[in-house]
């Protein structure tokens, strides 16, 4: 590598990468199909990739049968780097040009820290988790807890980071790792993810809602992130349930979030524990002096009948705003993700219940409510998948 | 004319005849950067548009200035015929190529009496309208009060349209009209009216919310409406507010439309009239023998106090669910029209609030809720408009 990330040169190169990344091997007839290019350009501008040693020729998948034909497929050696910050931890991965995954790890890290010392982890990990699959890096992606300016590469007033208002977080890690990259909210990147990789596959309009420390939604609407005017589309967490509800970490009251969030879900399980209603979280709160959400996924997952209670009552919630949104946008699947998705079908049958009974039967006859296929990985895939468009879309 | 609609010839022609209509009046040097065409292409194309007769050399327009160049536009005697189908009437109207009413009519017509019917008048409405400004036909729209499939050019399973079900409507139309005909939801055609010549024009992200009989919401994202999968995206009438709610025509209860609909507002004035909490709504009542949406809202304006609660109390709802939307969209602007958007600035002000107070700062920042600046007119000259769209960008 010279220093310079190899890209494509012109709009019909990137168009081809992206469909070698999203397809595999294909033959160069098959390509050709797929670009509605005529012959003479095809073999032009293969030519030139193969040139700049983004495309090889030959490749691991087998020929359709008939006559043969040449495989052509992105090049074995190109690299891209997904990082997913979350509120308490950061994962890296690095995966091929087609976003299989080759190797990745996480830490924990408080997002709070600011945006100096979590990039500088984020920058260790990823070339700690790069020297475990080395290669030609072409781009790297990173998700962000909080709202992002896309084409600024910067979080907007995200509530939760600190420090980290309008900090230049492409141009910083552009520079460090010497390849393009793209910025954006997590959430959005866990739904490119799956619909790159996992259960929302080549599906154009799905909405991804994730769970976790926070509640957010990615919305995909033919097949491209809607980010809104000023990129806080998808915010559901903050949507008022109740004017006289519970503090949320927002400074206001009664927001989705405060119910059902990560913290929310802690603080109602401290109750149970405390109050004696359930007996597993008073023996956990005994053993390990706190309680997490998990902690009271786990109980739910016992048997633990006040536990249950909560996940039934937080998904029935959830379910409210989620029946909102399918009557809004009469999406192709709702996909539910996050570290509370870890409590698994008895929420998602409570967000089903909802979303049927309350939106419209048009909107709800085809429409799978299911759980994130990728887990862990989806924003860390859905962050190199952006960043391969970019590298593959923006001719050098 | 020859029994053919005129109609672009290839696709430069119809991105060039989209320009005339939006902008106007145009020279050939600034229609040729704004299609970014080489000068001969640009000769070639407009030479062919100019011998078919739908685009005409010398215009209205003054130049602005600076050497003189030949302005081109529109053929002034292109028509369009823009059709409102509404649940009690129906509004026909003529337009020319820019979309601009050149004559209208309205009548009362229950849409429950049947396409057949109900077709057959808004056939001879539209040819008592186009005869008042003669023209050469290019395409007509119909917008239709139920969910529509765009591509089929039918109702989908109406709620409020017996008998419409899957009725051919746009096939019957073109073969009467002998004219490219487009089907569309009532709601979406009249964002696209406000976003073509009202007060969200130029927008490319915008919500129009109708409030009249039924309540429905167009959306516009990217300057395209979004119509969902199954092409009922902007259902918010039958959100559940509350499991527990009034009855809705639609056989649920607790629908946002069984709280604010035209009919929940004259069931629940008629509660006013007879109980005597409203003096003005009981001496309509007395007076006509019944009671409407629209009494309620002139008792509102008249200053009568249980009235003007109905409607604050009606707007606080709507104002909940809009504010749903505005986090999950972050649009660029929310329009308020139909019939029930002439209870104008209380409305308003309560539906603001209710926004304002409940979805992200972010989103809101910088987000106009205004009423409809066409009223009556914005779903004829929507269907006028998504007519030019067919006729111009589908090449004969």
């Amino acid at each position: 590598m010279d220093g310079q990330a190899p890209r494509a040169g012109s709009r019909e190169q990137g168009r081809m990468l992206g469909v070698l990344r999203d397809e595999g091997a294909l033959s160069r007839v098959a390509l050709g199909e797929r670009l509605e290019l005529p012959r003479a350009r095809l073999a032009a501008e293969l030519g030139r990739l193969i040139d700049d040693g983004l495309v090889e020729v030959g490749g691991p998948a087998a020929s359709r049968g008939g006559r043969r034909s040449t495989l052509v497929h992105l090049a074995d050696d190109l690299r891209v780097i997904g990082i997913d910050v979350g509120a308490t931890s950061i994962t890296a991965a690095v995966t091929d040009g087609r976003c299989e995954v080759l190797a990745s790890a996480s830490e924990e890290c408080d997002v709070r820290l600011g945006p100096v010392e979590v990039l500088r982890r984020a920058r260790e990990l990823a070339a700690r988790t790069a020297a475990r699959a080395p290669g030609r890096l072409i781009g790297a992606g990173i998700g962000l807890p909080g709202p992002v300016s896309f084409r600024d590469g910067m979080p907007v007033a995200p509530p939760i980071m600190p420090g980290w208002d309008r900090y230049p977080v492409r141009d910083e890690l552009a520079s460090a790792l010497g390849c393009p990259v793209t910025v954006d909210n997590d959430v959005n990147v866990m739904a490119l993810g799956e619909r790159h990789a996992g259960v929302a596959r080549s599906l154009d309009d799905l909405i991804f809602v994730k769970v976790g420390t926070g509640i957010g939604c990615g919305i995909v609407l033919g097949g491209r992130v809607y980010r809104g005017v000023a990129g806080t589309a998808g915010d559901i967490g903050h949507v008022r349930l109740d004017d006289f509800g519970p503090p949320c970490a927002c400074g206001e009251v009664g927001c989705l979030e405060a119910y059902f969030g990560g913290a929310a879900l802690a603080r109602d399980g401290l109750t149970l524990a405390r109050t004696g209603r359930s007996p597993v979280l008073a023996e956990t709160l005994a053993a390990t002096g706190s309680l997490t959400a998990r902690d009271v996924g786990t109980a739910a997952a016992s048997g633990d009948f006040a536990a249950a209670s909560l996940v039934r009552e937080g998904g029935r919630r959830l379910g409210q705003v989620v029946a909102s949104l399918v009557s809004f946008l009469n999406p192709g699947m709702v996909v539910i993700g996050g570290g509370v998705s870890r409590l698994g079908h008895a929420l998602l049958a409570e967000v089903r219940s909802a979303v049927y009974r309350r939106s419209l039967p048009l909107a709800t006859g085809n429409l799978p409510i299911v759980l994130s296929e990728l887990g862990d990985d989806a924003g860390v895939i859905g962050a190199a998948w952006s960043a391969t468009e970019r590298a593959f879309m923006s001719p050098a």
